[in-house]
């Protein structure tokens, strides 16, 4: 057991190394000192490395060891980069000696050009599959599943089922943990799982193994429902069924984890106001334009907030005070309304949409919104009325704090819930539209008391 | 395929019949609506259900079935209160069944008295794995495993090792994707694939199948760090072992997606400065009690920036324009902070730690901040200058934009860094702290250029 320190020294060091043999295209070396690191470590280096860097390494690995590294490059550093400059037939190569989700990753991304003179040099079974694939959208459960896979017909048993495994698993790149019984050329009729295969006697028919999946899901399936159906059944993976029954291939756990992870980047990037497309380690140009627009968006909805302090800029000229009083006032709102934003558009992920009534979470969070505005509102109050030694004027700041906090929590709540029942993502601009409404809310209730009670 | 509203409409039906069947104890008809529901799928509706209306369900259940509904109950619906009404030999029945980490998470959150009670009436080898299993932090590698695995010798060939998994897998209740081979009563050795077991020709000795483990991990390791490598690996389990080289357990992939998601609920309610633990689907109270120790702390650094705003009383008495001006250079620069508070998060969390430069991160945002400010303080700038038809207001207005959002950018990267770097989740207070810097800085900014350069 090796601390985190001296892991990542490890790491630096062996990064080191390679950025030296990339120096001196010392290919010999670099595969020393790549020997004995998983392909993933071997991944994690490569993403390191300079965008120059990196195309040579993968041109001095062997083919199949070229392939299982490009399989675990993050496609936020854009593998298929690692791929273009190389010969056709040596990206053939490679290309051949992936699972075909994978490589179909890779050729998805690529100039049409590019992209032909690949799949020209592949064996024409191999090309047909790839190209296939590519038909799905990306994010689609054809999008990310495989087309490797052990089918069985229903109507061998045990001992057979398992030679004929062995014939078919010998070009699979993928693991698989289930066999799938189809009958009918190839209509699903049922899985039965590794283990209950490597239990049975040998005479057991498959078809009395078999056990209706848990779940199946359809190619144009959502990426990410796809990936909440794998973890509701606890499935290592599921198998994607055309409309006629017909078996086309598997998503298995692992592409699912990583949909997870890709959706949390977007939702957390979503909340924060920036763009759900932003390589998380891009550089600052790609940042630049990511997030501006955003920002843009910020300043026109910060403008009618804007307005609405200008309209009462006479108030504020009688009791300048209110000037720092709003500020407070509105950052507590703005922090009500993501807290209450925050909790419904997890709720909607985790349940793939509202599994309660509507109505039900909006009461719970008006019941929020007058509970903690109600406590803020009585503490900022107190303050006001000991500051300004006038109990009216606390009263005011009271008011528009419990009122803005109520505004705010249904707010957080309802704009995700709307946005979500109109087919939109619940997280994209949630956050903006939610603090211009407490902004707004909160400016106008405290200085519209102000002008009516203070003046 | 049905689309998603029948799949509702199915949902609440099936849990009007249920809550009927609830209403009249009706524990025949309860047992028919739900046969043929998979454990999940009857989990999701008892959790719909009232809680008082819940135990009564599960009691009526064989202790079969009731194991594994138990099992698939999210734990933020407190499934250990279904357990603890029911008589412990009941209780001890169902537990019985269930995987055993599935079944240690079911005693952790029961008083000692109802987890004795149970445990007294459970086989003592039974006992001794659960209580053992809950010596572990639950968010432990230790706390997440589960001892259910198939443990074999060395010395065995492919055909014995079959034979002796047949009679191993009989008491287990999680699926195995591998064998563990062990040397020295319990030292792990390596690991074999299931399938490559399978297509092995049988007189092969396991030593000669057996690979080194891509990764093992240490009982203490946070689970955090486990579910990634579990996902940087690709593997379904990985082995759990002691500082011995003892193998103790294993942790299997559905339970580091559940990690990941439990995980992906507290960085975007950290984020959105809440409480990690608020239960997404609670009650208002409980939100109430999570919620509001932020809001107050949120009140008190609120009082900070509000504290600049009153110290320039006398500027804004003078020049009430900028009241409306202030709340959008701090809005801006707010939400420039929490996008590159929110990339950097996410960031440290798919790396599990900076790979790269601290410095690299910080020269990045820096620019970003740069130039997004420049942008950004450019528009606002015209418009402050065709508005009050003056020069200086619009490069004061320029300036004070320009300069919080670089600070919100550099604040939005240097704050998580910085709590990561002290040992600190990344995530928790980040968004108060960076707000709280840009709502100082940017009235700061504009109130003080004005009162040096417009008064």
């Amino acid at each position: 057991v090796t601390t985190p320190e001296e892991r990542a020294a490890a790491r630096e060091e062996q990064l080191e190394q390679l950025r030296a043999c990339v120096a001196e295209r010392a290919a010999e070396r670099a595969g020393d000192c790549l020997a004995g690191l998983h392909p993933s470590d071997v991944a994690d280096l490569v993403e390191d490395l300079e965008e120059e860097e990196r195309p040579w390494v993968i041109a001095s690995l062997p083919p199949a060891r070229a392939a299982e590294v490009l399989a675990e490059i993050e496609p936020d550093r854009a593998p298929e980069r690692l791929i273009e400059p190389l010969p056709p037939d040596r990206g053939a190569a490679i290309l051949a000696r992936m699972a075909d989700d994978d490589a179909a990753d890779l050729l998805g991304p690529l100039s049409a050009e590019a992209r032909e003179r690949i799949v020209a040099s592949l064996p024409s079974t191999r090309a047909r599959t790839l190209l296939s694939l590519l038909r799905y959208d990306e994010e689609s459960a054809g999008g990310i599943m495989t087309t490797e896979l052990v089918a069985l017909a229903a109507g061998l048993n045990a001992g057979e089922a398992i030679e004929e495994l062995r014939r078919q698993a010998h070009d699979q790149h993928e693991p698989f943990y289930s066999v799938f019984v189809t009958e009918d050329g190839g209509r699903l009729a049922g899985i039965v799982g590794l283990r209950d295969l490597v239990l049975a006697a040998p005479e057991v028919p498959l078809r009395e193994l078999a056990e209706e999946p848990p779940a199946t899901v359809p190619p144009e399936l959502d990426q990410e429902e796809v990936a909440r159906q794998l973890r509701q059944y606890r499935l290592p993976d599921v198998p994607v069924v055309s409309a006629e029954g017909l078996l086309l291939g598997r998503v298995t756990w692992d592409d699912a984890m990583e949909v997870v992870e890709e959706e949390q980047t977007e939702d957390v990037l979503r909340l924060s106001g920036t763009d759900p497309d932003e390589q998380v380690r891009g550089g600052w140009g790609h940042a630049v334009r990511t997030r501006l627009p955003w920002l843009l968006v910020n300043l026109a909805t910060g403008a009618l907030a804007a307005l609405i302090v200008y309209l009462f800029e006479n108030t504020i000229d009688q009791l300048v005070v209110l000037a720092a009083i709003m500020p407070v006032i509105a950052g507590l709102g703005g922090n009500a309304g993501t807290q209450s934003l925050a909790v419904t558009i997890r709720r909607l992920a985790m349940e793939g949409g509202l599994r309660t009534g509507r109505a039900q979470v909006a009461l719970k969070e008006l019941l929020v919104g007058l509970a903690n505005g109600a406590a803020v509102g009585l503490v900022i109050g107190v303050v006001g009325l000991l500051w300004q030694g006038d109990m009216t004027f606390g009263l005011v700041v009271l008011a528009a704090m419990w009122g803005n906090l109520v505004v705010a929590s249904l707010a957080g709540a309802l704009v995700p819930i709307v946005l979500d029942r109109i087919g939109a993502d619940p997280a994209v601009a949630s956050a903006v539209f939610v603090t211009t409404f407490t902004d707004i809310a909160g400016f106008f209730l405290l200085l519209g008391l102000a002008t009516a009670v203070l003046l």
